[in-house]
């Protein structure tokens, strides 16, 4: 087969990555290039859940309001956005949202309970339930669009990265109502209801594809799919009974990607049987957590190419999260490490292998991101 | 390297296991048998935690009792640890205890929360909580060695396996205080605070290694070592930073152990890439999660010979709890795809993939037993 890719993009000529003008296009900027396996003006970095609990601007602006309202609420939503690139330097924005933000848009009750996760009013059990989900449309996801492009026009040429969670992971606390640790509800039901999991993971990857397509199409450069719960699965359970789906949410926005399109960054935790999968969903970069090596990673897909012909692609990842609390050396040591197993692979955009955790020292990133702009490219 | 395991198990010859006496001795039952890469009397099963919540009659007996205080009552462990056996007619009884038991024992300050799982009243952060831990004794086991004695009297030749938790995932709670899903504390500490990590682990290890002997000694015929969250470690981190103290648990029974002596299975979730790790502690079978098929595991182990240039061990495992809820037809297709899935191997004995789920059918696990029990073996 050849590649799989459209050559141009359906984006509009307004996009950030189409425009001709050097200090508002982002295709020459650090992370797309290092996304396309080039390398930039500088080393990109930036972090998973870098919006967030650890940064005290973040815990004064969201006082009042809840997670998901704040989410919800444009100028909130691009501030929170904006707050880790201002202060850590880092090489992109990601989009602040919630996995499970396309629910509550197409009306569906859930909210996220402190020191819990998201909590659903109604567990989805039962082929009924999966029948009674609210039909989804392009027009629901207006307050998302809106704080898109009040952020973008912020950044400049530094790219937003859009963000959702993949079919799997959704599915997920649908099923279970809230978090939970092994995931047997949807993992039951994906073997003994296969038609009422069919439909529940056609909704889900259609809420995921829509979510991503809206958040590119006002202006974000990139795209991240994250599968939390992948790693949950067997090979056989994640190829027959989730993949599928990944590819579903992913054709809703194949025709925006491509070489000189949206690279689209597709992440898992505790994903090392299922690489090549995570790559053949349509993904032109695989997130990794920090459990694998990278030059390990990066030697497992040569060896396993797709049915498209690909083999390795550039990778995202990996510093330890555990570390980011450890003495300076350690941390510096172990992120000069992560950069030496990264340079095999044809990209490499430096991140966590995990979540910024909520106890992190915001000064600590902001080092970390200077530490790696500073490290010979 | 030669075989590494004494060929004379210093066990006492009122042992179950030395017996010579049919009715008594457990050396000829269908699990040590099977543990041993032997075909038995019929194809042997248990279930991790066939002791417990799902049980009608152990929520019964529970009534008024803490969980660890159900540990701490030699007739009501012994009770509980013969009800699953009963009920079900499994191959095996498992000492019915928890992980932070040495630690209440040896005067923690440590509760189970009812949803929560262990708490411990002072969590250990550094040098100074490690080295303020008490010193371990083999009195304090006094309990558990009355309860398996009251149990092994009960089962004639049916085997009992002792418990416990591996070093790392004690270690892990201790250092936590409570559960979590990254295990951040004992992962920074690990790398932040080498001598504060080497010895709290020497610690855990001690605690295990001790808890094992002394289910050991006083008749338990098998041994299963527990490391949950050794899956959230890298393979580097495992090998250096935990593998050596699971050796020195298993140290402590290595002379009980070997091919005539007790069984030694080590279990652990997630744990595909550090198969050969888990078996070159000492282990003589692996137990394996349901996320990695057998005869994959039995493929991998084959190719990376141990120290001892041992390769292929015989395994336990992997029914995915997750189908227990699913319809039988679903579930015993399963089982039977995990029979032929372990018969490449030098032995295998049917377990779950992971604990039995609290809110299983019990009547289901008797029919799984019945189903395993009617196969040809």
């Amino acid at each position: 087969m050849t590649q799989a890719f459209s050559q141009t993009p359906a984006l509009p000529a307004t996009h950030p990555l189409m425009l001709d003008d050097a200090e508002r296009s982002t295709a020459e900027s650090a992370l797309i290039q290092g996304y396309r396996g080039q390398v930039g003006v500088r080393r990109p970095v930036w972090f998973m859940r870098q919006a967030g609990r650890s940064l005290p601007e973040y815990r004064k602006l969201r006082e009042g309001t809840t997670m998901l309202e704040s989410c919800l609420i444009p100028e909130m939503a691009s501030e929170i956005t904006l707050q880790p690139v201002r202060r850590h330097d880092v090489d992109a924005a990601i989009f602040f949202s919630d996995i499970v933000i396309p629910l509550k848009l197409a009306g569906i009750g859930v909210e996220i309970q402190p020191g819990v996760g998201p909590v659903l009013d109604a567990p989805i059990r039962s082929a009924e339930d999966v029948d009674k989900l609210p039909e989804l449309t392009d027009d629901m996801f207006e307050p998302i669009t809106e704080a898109v492009k009040l952020t973008v026009a912020e950044l400049g040429s530094r790219p937003l990265i859009g963000f959702a969670g993949a079919p799997y992971t959704v599915a997920a606390y649908m099923v279970e109502g809230r978090p939970s640790r092994d995931h047997l509800g949807p993992r039951t039901m994906m073997h003994n209801d296969p038609k009422a999991w069919d439909r529940l993971m056609a909704w889900t990857a259609e809420a995921s594809g829509r979510f991503l397509r809206a958040q590119i199409m006002a202006g974000a450069s990139a795209a991240q799919l994250f599968d939390s719960w992948a790693g949950s699965l067997s090979r056989t359970n994640y190829e027959t009974k989730v993949m599928p789906y990944s590819k579903q949410a992913i054709s809703h926005i194949s025709d925006l990607t491509g070489p000189t399109g949206i690279p689209l960054v597709h992440f898992g935790t505790g994903t090392s049987e299922i690489l090549d999968l995570i790559r053949d969903t349509g993904a032109s970069v695989v997130g990794v957590d920090y459990r694998l090596r990278l030059d390990e990673v990066n030697r497992r897909l040569a060896n396993t190419p797709g049915p498209d012909g690909r083999t390795t692609v550039p990778l995202q990842g990996n510093i330890d999260p555990a570390l980011l609390s450890a003495q300076w050396d350690v941390l510096e040591a172990h992120v000069r490490d992560v950069i030496a197993q990264g340079a095999e692979a044809p990209g490499h955009v430096l991140n966590l292998g995990h979540g910024v955790p909520p106890t992190t020292d915001p000064t600590v990133l902001t080092r970390v991101v200077e530490l790696i702009h500073s490290i010979d490219y």
